[in-house]
């Protein structure tokens, strides 16, 4: 049985930077599962057909169809126990408040900074349904929207908890990384795949956690191919 | 043997806003543990001196001396570890990063908002104490730093997170409170206290869970001496 996640790829078909799929790659390594990644395209509707959904990730294992990251997250746990992501019921309910910070509060500030990188980074037959999407979510232009200064001092207020939690541990989930620490992750690897902008100061300590997050599960994050790494795609 | 905790005192001495004493009222409550409080303003920090501390909560619970919101929570689920608070490893892991948030996302929005308010609300004596210190933590006047535009806007944006988790569940901690919950509604009641500012539309998620904060424990929020309870004493 081989264990297969569709993950977003851009003009390379090698270049991975969903936040969700990040999300879902780091708990199955945490979980040491095997899988395979089947590229996927942002205007590939059709092939996610079989799982009623249009969006990745999609974690197909044996017979078992799963969608949405978190919900993954919470397969995981139930079918594979032994080192648990999400955890029991009250660790639980406070890691799904992680979902919503990184997606309402880090990533937002994110986007401003990376947008038009992203957009760049996006396979050519994705990037009009791209713009399309995005311009009607924000209600303006890919290039009114795009605002490194605004995103990076965005960012900067919505990450004064985690630099004062990670002032004083490892991980957001204390001395080992588990579903905090990957929910969050996710937008900082999908920044990291499509951009060169430096989110956090080195000196931060949220810069720390990024660097350890990057080593674990045999440099999983750190090995993965960045949109600087594919001659000539980069010229910002 | 009688449990007592320090608890700050305003212009009336059952006017009680701290938000970290209201952490741990609330705390005590959850694990149905009588105390009787000792009101304490700013400026007495001698009666504190046997705790080797100069701030509330302090709380005394036959010979144990414990200070820090935080830490008593730790120390009630250590000694009374019926109705968890923080919860196992992992759950406590989570726990601390919404110390963190209440006091470095919520609170400097609030702070902004309600200052004058608050400062109205504190004792005479304590005034000059508390105009000084937070003058030279803020780099300026009280006057300056008051601008509740920006306070409002600031709470709102830090707010996102939270209203997208209360918009699936009741409490920050799954369907009952716990430590998460507590450690977040701490300025809510210091606002509430202290100001009739409207902090959330009564349309907000956050909003219900007001309420819902409010009546918990005997409506042990909801009964709380409030300024506008003090005849003469809010004209804003």
């Amino acid at each position: 049985m081989t264990r297969r996640l569709y993950d977003l790829c851009g003009i390379d078909e090698e270049l991975r930077f969903s936040p969700y799929c990040w999300r879902v790659k780091y708990a199955l390594a945490h979980k040491g599962l095997d899988y395979e990644t089947q590229p996927w395209h942002f205007t590939d509707k059709q092939e996610l057909a079989f799982a009623n959904h249009d969006k990745v990730p999609v974690l197909v294992d044996g017979d078992e169809v799963v969608t949405e990251s978190y919900e993954i997250l919470h397969y995981l746990d139930r079918v594979y126990p032994d080192r648990p992501l999400l955890g029991d019921t009250q660790a639980e309910a406070r890691a799904r408040f992680f979902k919503f910070y990184a997606e309402r509060s880090l990533a937002p500030g994110m986007m401003r900074t990376i947008i038009m990188d992203l957009l760049n980074a996006i396979h050519p037959k994705d990037r009009d349904y791209f713009r399309e999407t995005r311009e009607k979510r924000f209600g303006r232009t890919l290039e009114e929207f795009h605002s490194p200064a605004k995103g990076l001092s965005q960012l900067d207020q919505a990450l004064e908890p985690l630099r004062g939690l990670l002032g004083e541990s490892n991980f957001v989930d204390g001395d080992a990384p588990a579903a905090a620490d990957y929910l969050l992750f996710g937008p900082f690897m999908w920044a990291r795949i499509v951009s060169t902008a430096d989110l956090v100061s080195n000196a931060d300590p949220v810069y720390a956690w990024m660097e350890r997050m990057l080593d674990l599960h045999g440099g999983l994050g750190r090995s993965a191919m960045r949109i600087v790494d594919i001659e000539g795609a980069y010229d910002a």
